[in-house]
């Protein structure tokens, strides 16, 4: 999908984001488990741009360690004077390049690879527009600017539409912002472009509408360009982007009973006959791979499922956690750092971290690897085959040998062999009559504090 | 928002509620944590009203229990003769009073005290409207009364859905049943109604189109005079309440991700940049501070969490749990009445009841507070930097000091001084190769099992 | 609601399912927890039909096995040549047989009895139509075929889509496919119908237009006759499924604080005054009485809960889990195959399997019954009254007695007596100052990792 011309990227990202009253940078908050500047990024990697420029205002700190290493440099707008300055900004960091510029929006960041190369395509095309505009027809267009085109998409007029009249506010197609521009007419442009207007700022729309060339618009769905001023906005982005997602899971062979109740990650990958329950949480970076079944209220984050396995219901998988072929990971099960291998069991109230567990071992109700001791972390290795009495605590470093037996309640610190068992147990006391008598007691006592006489 | 003028409220509650189906009356049934007739209450008690007069038939005793010390006189309607019979109940408990009078309903819960406060400036106003009825334009009008008004708001017509004419029923302004009166007026005028009618009742309604004054409608949003008389419309006025107070959270500063999953109860707080992941549920009572997270599948009731802490996912706070700046409390974990000191954590599998845990204490996977004997409650406190190793049990009451360590699997029945190393422990047993002999027998007896030969 | 007359039915399954994208045959994917072949099967069998034919294309054995003991007899289709060819495969299965063939689809799995039954009674009627064909009206009438019928249902024409003309496309009237006619006339019928079409298809609708009788029309709402093509619709079923399953819990006096968050099973059963609070998820063959609360987040299946029980948040109830009148399950608790009498009580982190809870008995925090030991599962009894101090593992099989007290911590592996205190405890070791030395060590350590000088 690379860009057919050089491609450079400008992402705006300087307004001050006051409605979402957040000391975290608007671009940053996360959609489906990543940074909206982050989605945007994504899909602009797929055009791989030569350049990538992100104008920020307030908050450059947080930016540029988000996009560390990202190969984006980062321009600063001192001032709020609109789009069109914004877009200036960019001017040092474009210095030398040419080719087409690509102008985004970090709070907008839904839009597609696709949408973009459409654009690009377009200002490509023989009749060469002097700018390619990304329009939509939004349900309700409300205060959006209008764009009035011919049948081609050739722009007549844009227009704000506090400026525009009743016709043109009858008009349907609203003007996204998106735009593309060659880079050897950009800066030329905003150098003519004037800040005459109620607010004073120079708005990056204007271009278009310099007298000596035509510019072009092409449309996209609404929901692409949903922008995000709130955080009501914001989770309407997320909802946009969940319902996507859920549909593509169903559509490539994944059963979801209750799809709304399913929320997925942006980098969540499910194989084929892969049921999902209702109530399934996933975090960034799972892959489940075909007929696992994922039980309802399972949380699953940075964990690798194999095929047949079976999680949940409550199950938590941590980063690290990896489950073997039809292996299980049952109720109120934590997994962090794990490797259960095929067909092991952890099904009950366990915590299993820093570990590795052999093939078809099971972990009985209750048992705990003691992974910490406050200052390091250490590994428990349980052997294949081995059978890990209920209730059982194991103090890493620990190994249980294949097919080895720890009994119930026991409290493991020493390696035990494979094929013995350990037991870790005092005997075991009996006091005949001793509840009786204890009850007798306490209810006395019971009485006794009720009468105000204790 | 005190009324201007000396102000009384009748809440209409004898309605049989038949088709709740319910041995709760009606009115007692909760929204959002809290029964309807209480949120009603609350919004009364904005305008400071000098008599609250709640008109009951069946279920006297359940109401009264209820709103015990909110300074509510009960009248009993005997018999159900229609709601302006069951106004003139309240004759007696109004006796001596003079201003204005208020008329609600019980199951209909959400009107706000501003709308209920406009209705009495209305009533104020110098035209002096002898009554002002709450209108409302629902999508579907269905049967409702209609309302047929001048520009001025001034009532021509009231007119119940059956009695009106096509013409009238094309009026889309409907009568919520809501009114206010002057003292003065109100029961001189219900003397005055009749009940010549096909169900033989009196209908407050009816005092509107009593000769001799003119009375005047204000009109509301449909949702806010929303009535309950199924379960059904109980969930969707628990609907209605909660994507009210989602936007409302948002608006405040706080991340929903997915807002619908997302359930409030009538008196949470929280602060900003609190971040709510799917699927949490809040009970009754709680606070959140700014910048916590709180992770999904988690439940809070009577909670108080501070700043910078992280909730869950699957952690169950219970009232009296107070969790400290930068505390952490992690999968399967339970707190009530405890509070954990800033930086504290119990991250996976506890109960921690009745409790103290000391600034950045750590308690391990699997502890629990032992704090019942089947008679009475004990307390366990733990000191700062205490670590406490996993599935251990501290039996109540008892005092791990500042710094003491417990060991995995202890079970501690006395206190542990400051500093010191507290293990419960038998010795490690090892009975090299039994497991293997264990598994070849049972092998064989599973298989004679099989064979019918056991 | 036996049919008056005898019945066969005959449900096509041969279609290839190929968007679902699975292994699992398409009319065995579940809603709500059963197949959609056997939810079929179910409301047929209201009717007591004489004969039930099934017939498949690929997955016989899959589909053989999911009606294995139903009465029901396969038949093959080898090549897919159209509906109508389909329904020819099922003529020797129907041998003999005289009398009414209702012709339904597997993957419209929402018919209800009583809308068979009016497709029959239709039928039966004096005006004797050769065939009673079942219509709806869609929302988007999109590609459906459209039936033109006169004011009695009497069907002037059915068409398809495609070879419609704009008026017939206007028609709103669908036709659904299924179908009733006597058998006596079906493969007669099937026989005069050609296949000169694009597709080269014997369609079953065109034996309604073969000259020389009329056929009538009846309608039922679209949601009925909504189809299953892919996971996406299988979805859009289990949410009407569960939408009108929402309804009915309501209606029946049971509170559902969130309708869309409470999942049922096909065959939930729930009493009066149930509340069922948000986010929970009924499997199969759960049966709740009156008076029940079940928290948020809680599970049940196979489950039976006596009245004044309270479940979860957080419970997990498996098969076999009988809960008793006024007992209490809490969270992160998972009851399998156990019984809790009457106001027992097992409310944190516990595991209770293959066991009796007598009544009034208490468990405490952190119990696990251990009933596995590898090979085979054993019983737990617990006595009335009996005390089960937290973090105990009791070892099956084993007894506890009436009124026992167990101490915390314990691992039980012999049977403890009536009124008997039973403890298994090592003495408690404490050594001063440790925790402070050990604490100084690994800092230092830790400082030295840090450093690189370790």
């Amino acid at each position: 999908m690379t860009a057919s011309r050089p491609l450079a990227v400008i992402i705006l990202a300087a307004g001050q984001g006051t409605r979402m009253k957040s000391s975290l940078h608007k671009v940053l908050h996360p959609v489906a488990g990543r940074s909206m500047l982050l989605h945007l990024l994504a899909s602009v990697a797929e055009l791989q741009p030569e350049r990538q420029v992100v104008v920020v205002g307030a908050g450059r700190e947080q930016v540029e360690k988000a996009v560390e290493g990202k190969g984006v440099v980062i321009a600063v707008q001192h001032r709020q004077l609109g789009t069109g300055h914004a877009v200036a900004q960019a001017h040092d960091a474009l210095a030398g390049f040419a080719g087409d510029v690509l102008i985004l929006y970090g709070d907008v960041p839904l839009v597609r690879a696709e949408t973009m190369r459409a654009m690009l395509d377009r200002l490509a095309r023989g009749d060469e527009p002097r700018a390619v505009v990304l329009g939509f027809r939004p349900d309700d267009t409300a205060a959006y600017g209008r764009i009035i085109a011919d049948g081609q998409g050739i722009i007549e007029k844009m227009v704000e539409y506090k400026d525009a009249t009743a016709a043109e506010r009858a008009v349907t197609l609203c003007n996204s912002g998106l735009m593309a521009v060659r880079s050897t007419d950009l800066f030329v442009l905003l150098d003519r472009i004037g800040n005459d207007n109620a607010a004073g700022e120079y708005y990056l729309p204007d271009i278009v509408m310099l007298p000596g060339a035509q510019s072009a618009v092409i449309e996209t769905e609404a929901w692409e360009v949903a922008g995000v001023n709130s955080r009501i906005e914001l989770a309407g982005v997320e909802a946009i982007w969940q319902a996507r997602r859920r549909v593509e899971a169903m559509r490539d062979g994944a059963t979801l009973i209750a799809p709304d109740t399913v929320f997925f990650a942006h980098d969540t990958v499910l194989g084929r006959d892969v049921v999902v329950e209702p109530n399934v949480v996933f975090g960034p970076g799972v892959g489940v791979a075909d007929d696992v079944v994922i039980h309802a209220f399972s949380h699953l984050e940075g964990a690798r499922v194999e095929s047949g396995a079976e999680i949940g219901p409550y199950a938590r998988l941590r980063p690290g956690a990896k489950i073997g072929c039809r292996a299980k990971v049952g109720n109120f099960v934590e997994i962090k750092k794990a490797e259960l291998a095929e067909g092991a069991k952890a099904n009950h109230l366990s915590y299993i971290g820093d570990a590795t567990v052999g093939a078809g071992a099971n972990i009985g109700a209750g048992t705990i690897t003691c992974n910490y001791d406050g200052f390091f972390k250490y590994r428990t290795e349980i052997g294949a085959g081995a059978f890990i009495g209920s209730n059982s605590a194991l103090v890493a470093p620990v190994t249980i040998g294949d097919g080895a037996i720890v009994g119930a309640g026991s409290t493991v610190t020493r390696d035990v062999d494979a094929g013995a068992l350990c037991l870790v147990r005092p005997a075991q006391d009996g006091k005949p009559g001793w509840a009786t008598r204890f009850r007798k007691k306490m209810q006395e006592r019971k009485a006794a504090k009720a009468n105000g006489t204790a």
